[in-house]
């Protein structure tokens, strides 16, 4: 089963997910297994951080847009090869171990959606393997 | 059961490998689950990202270059660092979800093999999780 | 079944783990499958890269401070936002298969478990899927 999310995005943000992968863990009944989570997008990425102080995220955004910005010589004529770049580096694809039915994340992580190209509308997926 | 892919590579590019990862799927017989790709090499990556303009992949070639260049302060003598650390950045796997029968990539994406040190004869590797 | 592994760091390294992930994939019992290691922490990582050559690791450390450095910029008051960006760049999470109860590792290739913000107490936890 994959259980599939939708996000309405801004320009660029990271948008904590873990309520819905939570959900998603809780509606395949699996009780110890990892939790997988994908985005079918190039131009966004799922990764885990902190989820306390707002002010990480917003840092990390700015540091990925201040040490990989779009560059004059980019060929790619829609102009975002700077989200696409950062997609491939955080990654599409993210996972977090499951335990008695809960997903196992340090005190201070969560899952996030990263949006580098928005607004969109966007797509999120998660599967749990039992093990 | 582990699929394992040769390449011939040049000295730095991405190389859409998705049919092989497809054809693994095919001879898995796993119908929903997940597929993982891995290469084995340590200045080379796996990644997920956009299969439709030749100008993407150049652009990410070109922004690894250029933000994640090697530098004099370098130790490794075999003069490929910058090349370990785009490697351990785009890391050494990626996955993406199977239904059906079916990789379930977004309608850019396409799987990758990026070589930062070439040109080498690389491999890499498939294996389908039932899930 | 999690195996879980504690570590004490430094302000700054990479510690080749993979005695550990073996180990773990030997109590687990499993014979062919896939070994994934996750750390719980927002500024600490997981990747594979090469065992070989210290200055690799290095080179790889003095690379994201080079390139991933604090900006003034920076609004997080701990002061550490240049080690949450590199953690979601690197990834809390990298896997490797398994073939007749070995990790199949490519010859230069190790497990390592990333500080990027030390000393601490750190772990991390390994769970190997059967497939």
């Amino acid at each position: 089963m994959i259980y599939t999310f939708s996000i309405n995005t801004e320009k660029e943000n990271m948008y904590d997910i873990t309520k819905n992968v939570q959900k998603a863990v809780d509606e395949s009944g699996v009780k110890n297994g990892i939790a997988v989570v994908y985005t079918p997008h190039t131009t966004a990425a799922i990764t885990i951080n902190e989820n306390a102080d707002k002010y990480v995220v917003m840092d990390i955004l700015f540091g990925l847009n201040t040490f990989l910005h779009n560059r004059p010589e980019f060929l790619h004529d829609e102009g975002n090869s700077s989200a696409h770049l950062k997609s491939s580096l955080v990654g599409c694809s993210e996972q977090a171990f499951v335990e008695e039915g809960k997903l196992v994340l340090g005190v201070w992580q969560s899952f996030f959606f990263c949006e580098f190209d928005g607004p969109r509308t966007r797509k999120y997926m998660v599967k749990v393997i039992e093990c």
